[in-house]
């Protein structure tokens, strides 16, 4: 295969400029486009197919975790917005406001949804009357709007796409259990599903969602040693149903205020699989969520339509009936080659070739995306070959991902060793933190750094060390780093 | 099961006030409730799981014949709407405005979408270049925005849920037969998975949808003889494509305008499933999209925790292996007989009874939502034979309602008797009409009815009758009625 005819040509090395290179891969994969508007981008089939799978992959997480889905207005009267001032502070620069219906100006203005906490609180002031309504377990898949400033596609748009879960309970307690739940669901989706390696933890109060009591998240390091917010899951206490009226009679006949939590993820995750996973080739997609995870080129040398094209279509058809979701790439116009890196670019996970000479040894090429690595594997073992090669590469991507993460995350105790790091690698940076907003506010101004997390698992098993800003007693231990 | 304490006792009679059944059966089971804006309804998790059962079945049906998903825009600049004259003043009544985002006033309205030819249009001038990129068969799952004065949950409301094909194609040919694919994709749907008859057709000139070539429907008769449009499937002709400037190089290397469709149904099924299917005693689900298929009864008699429940839940647990959608009714605040109309209420179709009698005798009772009809089964039969009964159960709706729907057909040539039964009996009129637009509009004027199809499969079997209205010679075969 001629050099010039590869199908990735023109693209910037992952190294070079990892912004070009990225919006380069949405582009020729075919993932988003931009919409004619400032902002707003469209998923295409090929992205699009990915939030299938993702959903259908969470929804049977959320369902069985006991939720089940409804759905609520993508209006939400400015007067809602407002009995909740601290949320509203938090949103209103982001509204996209309704103020004409038909012909007519609207006596109150609308908010096209930023978050739904507002519209459903007010419905569940009417549902929940007793301890028997509880607890309320309710999930939505929907659209949501904010008027960004800095868009780039998947990670902030003026749209997207998402699931917010939103519940009501009769104790601080059975919300914070919830809250922790679904946080612990999160990375497990995320790490089983997208092989991307997370960090557990709290948000600083700084950080939290506006009107939560608690905000907790799961971070990823992206390839460029970034960190992109993967997922919240907030402990809203009694903050909204107060507001709200949210009340129901408890057991011993007394009125009480529920006890709320919400929490989402977005086709923000998308962006995140491009870049954790993509590489100078293109996307490389885990299997699990990859729109195909096989295809399939016949080799076309000779009378390849009379030889070689059977037994792919007998190959597509066996791959078809194991369950797995093929493509037969039997056009024409184009060379084994052009097809080899156009499937590389849209990152399917393993590819099978099958040509003159493999028919005559009884057997296909499987090439594996993510470490290019070629094997032959004969006919009749090769549906569970192939099966068994794609769990290997959803392994092999996650350890990958993994592997970098452990050694883009450093411990530091010295300020100066930090922005060194921030300044030369990047990553996350383990660093004790007094609690105190104003050191926060200060390695944030100098190093562009935030807390991404406070993680759960990890504070009990060390003693403090001093904040690394101000050199006062450390109160937390905290993940920084520089995040999308 | 003393009277009063049935859970139904409130709900109007069918016959009494339908309109009032109606909205007492949404509330009741709790499909809907309204939201705090006029005209905006929020979907609660009983009627969502309707509406996702519609969706995985639906979905199916748009995949199998070879079409994909996409996400577009919820906004569309005005600019963009304003280039089909005919298609902007058919929405612009109904469109909601954003007109500002974050504190800016905006410099161009949005139009929140009432539909998304315009925006789609634009992008698939972006994307077709040549003949090799058609068809282009793309559809999307979506919310609408239109500003409506009179609402009815369901059946109309500001904002509801759908899903729009979008196609593209290189001849006029081919895009009609998409269009009637796609009509005949409808038909299936409807009638095998909601057990609703329709009427396939074509609309008249006047009831197309604004911008169509050519607009086809289903038509279905809901149980008080008014007509419900349950989808349409649009002939886009190259109307859209010679707007948005859509072309492609043909196989002679010269520039063509593609041919396009557009086609949708909508949350406006569920109101059907409703209005075909519910009696005086609430819903009727048909088993197929049926939020639950089976609920299980232990009759609450003695020590039943100890030797009811029990085998409630073997058989719980042996049905929901068999596949089915199935929830135990184990709760002790209530008795069987409330929980028998609450579930009736729900319409779910099969009760399965089962108490201290029962168990001696080693069988349960079955009780048939449509017919109510009881039967003893021996527990060792009992998946299968709740597996057939709940397929007699779906067929038994959709032979019930075609029967209504062929005793409400009738054929009138004669215009005093089309005023007769108009308000007499309503359901559908077969009459000939001229093909003239002020017989149509005087027809509609007099009597509130309109053509809703012109049948695909009807005209040429009959030799044309006058026109019903100006005794002219008819053109076509039309059904008439009020609708909704």
């Amino acid at each position: 295969m001629a050099k010039d005819e590869r199908f990735v040509k023109q693209i910037t090395a992952k190294s070079e400029d990892f912004s070009r290179w990225y919006l380069e891969i949405i582009r020729k994969a075919e993932m988003a486009d931009y919409a004619p508007m400032k902002g707003i981008m469209v998923i295409r089939p090929y992205g699009y197919t990915i939030w299938e799978n993702i959903q259908r992959l969470m929804d049977r997480r959320i369902k069985e975790t006991g939720h089940v889905n409804a759905y609520f207005p993508l209006f939400i009267p400015e007067s809602f917005l407002k009995k909740e001032m601290e949320h509203l502070e938090g949103f209103a620069p982001q509204v996209a406001w309704v103020t004409q219906g038909g012909q007519e100006e609207l006596e109150e203005r609308l908010a096209v949804r930023p978050t739904s906490e507002a519209i459903i609180g007010s419905m569940y002031a009417k549902w929940i009357q007793s301890y028997r309504d509880l607890p309320v377990l309710i999930n939505q898949w929907a659209n949501i709007v904010r008027w960004e400033k800095v868009t780039r596609p998947f990670l902030r748009t003026t749209e997207f796409l998402w699931q917010e879960g939103h519940t009501a309970h009769e104790t601080m307690e059975e919300a914070q259990e919830e809250t922790i739940k679904v946080l612990y669901m999160y990375k497990d989706f995320v790490e089983s599903e997208l092989a991307i390696p997370v960090i557990e933890g709290r948000k600083s109060p700084r950080e939290r969602f506006a009107g939560a009591m608690e905000t907790y998240a799961i971070e990823a390091l992206m390839s460029d040693g970034k960190a992109l917010q993967m997922g919240t899951s907030h402990n809203l206490g009694q903050h909204f149903s107060k507001v709200f009226e949210i009340r129901f009679e408890d057991r011993e006949q007394k009125q009480q205020y529920v006890w709320q939590t919400s929490w989402g993820v977005s086709t923000r995750l998308i962006g995140a699989l491009v870049m954790t996973h993509g590489d100078d080739s293109g996307l490389r997609m885990p299997p699990q969520v990859a729109p195909i995870q096989v295809v399939v080129v016949p080799i076309s040398l000779g009378s390849w339509k009379e030889n070689v094209l059977p037994v792919a279509l007998a190959i597509e058809k066996e791959l078809l009936e194991a369950g797995l979701r093929v493509k037969l790439d039997a056009r024409e116009e184009f060379t084994p080659g052009w097809k080899f890196s156009e499937w590389e670019m849209r990152g399917v996970p393993l590819r099978v070739e099958v040509g003159p000479k493999d028919i005559k040894e009884n057997r296909a090429v499987l090439v594996r995306r993510d470490v290019q690595q070629k094997d032959f594997v004969g006919l009749a073992a090769l549906a569970p070959q192939v099966k068994k090669t794609l769990q290997q590469i959803q392994s092999s991507l996650f350890e990958q991902a993994l592997r970098f993460q452990r050694e883009n995350t450093r411990s530091v105790s010295d300020y100066r060793e930090f922005k060194e790091v921030l300044e030369s690698k990047r990553g996350f940076i383990r660093s004790w933190w007094c609690g105190d907003e104003a050191c926060e506010d200060k390695i944030k101004e100098e190093t562009m750094a935030s807390i991404r997390v406070i993680p759960l698992k990890e504070e009990a098993k060390e003693d403090p060390g001093d904040c690394v800003y101000c050199r006062k007693k450390g109160r937390e231990l905290a993940y920084f780093a520089r995040a999308y």
